[in-house]
């Protein structure tokens, strides 16, 4: 059997996720479809807006056959971290193939980019200092660095999030030297940070997450733009845990840890540089919700997503010391689910696996999965009170899911 | 102008309080009553029911003339430390006398039992260890090993929590050579631990406290044993506050520190010894509220007010290294509040005063105070999120409440 890896958030998945499956294993033509997915904590800082074992139910029902979970050492990274561990979890479940989405949609604009990014590395690497210099974060240093260097027509613009990921993915097979073949598909309508629903089919995660919030949970206006499975599991967390979350529901609990936490600790924690310790100690007081955190937070120099990924860290208290003692290599497979084809492959994958399949959290101990289990306790304590005790122990009680399909 | 000083915690201040302050003036001819007063956390390990402000406001309308708080690092501990930090305050703020409650009631009964403990010391500090050997918590070893050694009918009840501390006020003043003179005031009516509240006009702040929280929040059946003007302002407070705080409302963040902090750092903590932290961090999944966690935890070896005053420097983050840093003298009298007649003892004495009197926190930097500031914003995130706020910058903005009396 074939398998082509996929690298998703599923927050939630939507349509336009249905669609990269189904390309994915149309270009690739192999028989299973693995979904590496971020758990409770996503690659842009914010807590996902329902729990992982549902989004990887999802995934399931929309045409994936395997979900392992991508661990926080990766997910909540910048792009280059996130992209290379989940492309490692890729490659030791025995893909063959990635298929990922991107603004582009045209392989030969990564190859080409990363050919010029490492033949042109030392005065790339000058760009981007006098960019940053200049007073712009490092993403925006890094994609204006590359239009200043290479104005041509070829250009892949690097500003967009999918094409970044895109080309830290072939980066990461390159670098370690994996035989995993690389696939694109354009993304299709909407884009990645779209606020409002589109008038298609397609509509970004994004703007669905925003209407659910907006319209105070209400889901009607998103059944046209979710597949009916991911309706109905929207429409059943709701009835079972109350709400879905968001970072505003972890406020309290980040407003406290840092009024108890002092200047050299907080420097203790992951991501939290260059004296940006006393500007954060300095402005929780001031703030009375995230948001206000936040735009209070925010200068030119870090971009929102990275001011969010620090706040993870911050909350789930994972230092610089917990993230260095680490290998930068995948270390386990967290299995969250299986069709039965996903479990015929795995039969066969695991006497070949270089990594041990975690189906239990009882049965593998690790430093890595330390932090996994961590964050999910964590995300557990946005729930209201009477959610929270039950959403503690989903974690450690839940086995992965199974799915059975009926014959197609 | 002669001072007398009383140690109290008024969580709320009742009729009983009332007597005490009365009996304090009585007893000693002294112009001025000095209340030396816990902060956010008490002697027992738990939040105040109301503000520390809204506390002194309650003791200057029932006869006390000034105000000052207990600094975190006295307040929230054993009697001992407890006691020498009260009773150094109270010298420091220039009080010729002070005057606690006992169960006894007599003053030589606590003279004549330090001088056998302290003429029989490696006895007694033998008998302690045998006690504690066979599985005794430390206070009830402390007091059987004294009912073991002085079976007498002189004998003073040391099992009595308001005899202890007198015990230790005078200690305290032998030990740090203090020219205060002590006098006692025998206990009315309430014990100290009584649940339900009495027949007579006196009842136990303890079934003051449970009447308030078994009956929601309704304060009626309270009038009878508080003065007036304790039922004005507990009636005041509910209005602005919504709600009188207990450990409960502190669960979800103590819950939230124990499940992201590892053993090592909880060791850490203060009063965190022998192994107890792995025992705290297997119970603490397992519960769902702060009482279910205590009764868990609870073993014949710990008493209930230790794991509690444990749970308050988990809460707060007090770490053994910050205490230790610390003089075990007080280093400043932070000012609560006064009456005109308080202003004026303060006017004069302040030029003699040894230790800077502290009206503003902007205004003194230490090591000390920063303990206080950080339980009083702990504190704040107690109450419900409309509150928290406010409740926050209360505490820094807050100038002594100042109380004119009319002519009596």
């Amino acid at each position: 059997m074939k398998a082509v890896g996929v690298v998703v958030e599923y927050n939630p998945f939507h349509n336009g996720h249905f669609y990269h499956v189904e390309q994915s294993k149309i270009l690739s033509g192999a028989d299973v479809v693995i979904a590496v997915m971020s758990g409770p904590f996503l690659q842009r800082g914010e807590p996902a807006l329902l729990s992982k074992w549902q989004r990887a139910k999802m995934a399931l029902l929309g045409g994936v056959d395997i979900v392992f979970e991508l661990p926080y050492a990766f997910a909540t990274q910048k792009a280059e971290i996130f992209a290379r561990g989940a492309i490692d979890i890729l490659a030791a479940s025995g893909c063959d193939y990635v298929c990922f989405g991107s603004e582009s949609g045209h392989l030969e604009d990564f190859y080409s980019t990363l050919n010029f990014i490492n033949t042109h590395q030392e005065t790339f690497d000058h760009h981007i200092k006098k960019n940053m210099d200049e007073g712009m974060s490092y993403p925006r240093a890094t994609s204006s660095a590359f239009q200043e260097l290479r104005p041509s027509s070829q250009m892949m613009d690097l500003s967009k999030p999918n094409n970044i990921l895109g080309f830290q993915y072939i980066r990461a097979i390159e670098e370690l030297n994996l035989s995993l073949t690389p696939l694109t598909v354009a993304r299709k309508n909407a884009d990645y940070h779209d606020q409002e629903l589109s008038s298609t089919h397609i509509a970004s995660a994004t703007s669905i997450r925003k209407s659910i919030f907006t319209n105070n949970g209400q889901l009607d206006e998103l059944s046209s733009y979710v597949p009916n499975t991911t309706y109905t599991e929207l429409v059943d967390y709701k009835r079972q845990f109350g709400q879905f979350l968001q970072w505003e529901n972890f406020w309290p609990l980040l407003q406290y840890r840092l009024l108890t936490t002092d200047q050299n600790d907080l420097a203790k924690i992951y991501e939290v540089e260059e004296g940006i310790e006393n500007r954060i100690l300095q402005l929780v007081e001031k703030a009375s919700s995230f948001s206000e955190f936040m735009t209070l937070l925010k200068t030119k120099r870090y971009t929102w997503t990275r001011l969010q990924r620090l706040c993870v860290h911050i909350l789930t208290n994972t230092s610089k010391e917990q993230i260095r003692d680490l290998s930068d290599r995948a270390s386990y497979l967290r299995l969250l689910g299986m069709t039965d084809l996903g479990r015929q492959y795995l039969n066969k994958w695991k006497k070949h696996s270089s990594l041990p399949i975690v189906s239990r959290l009882a049965s593998y101990k690790g430093k890595e999965i330390e932090l996994d289990i961590k964050a999910a306790k964590t995300y557990a304590l946005g729930f209201e009170k009477a959610y929270r005790h039950i959403a503690l122990s989903l974690d450690y009680k839940s086995a992965p899911m199974f799915i059975t399909k009926k014959e197609e």
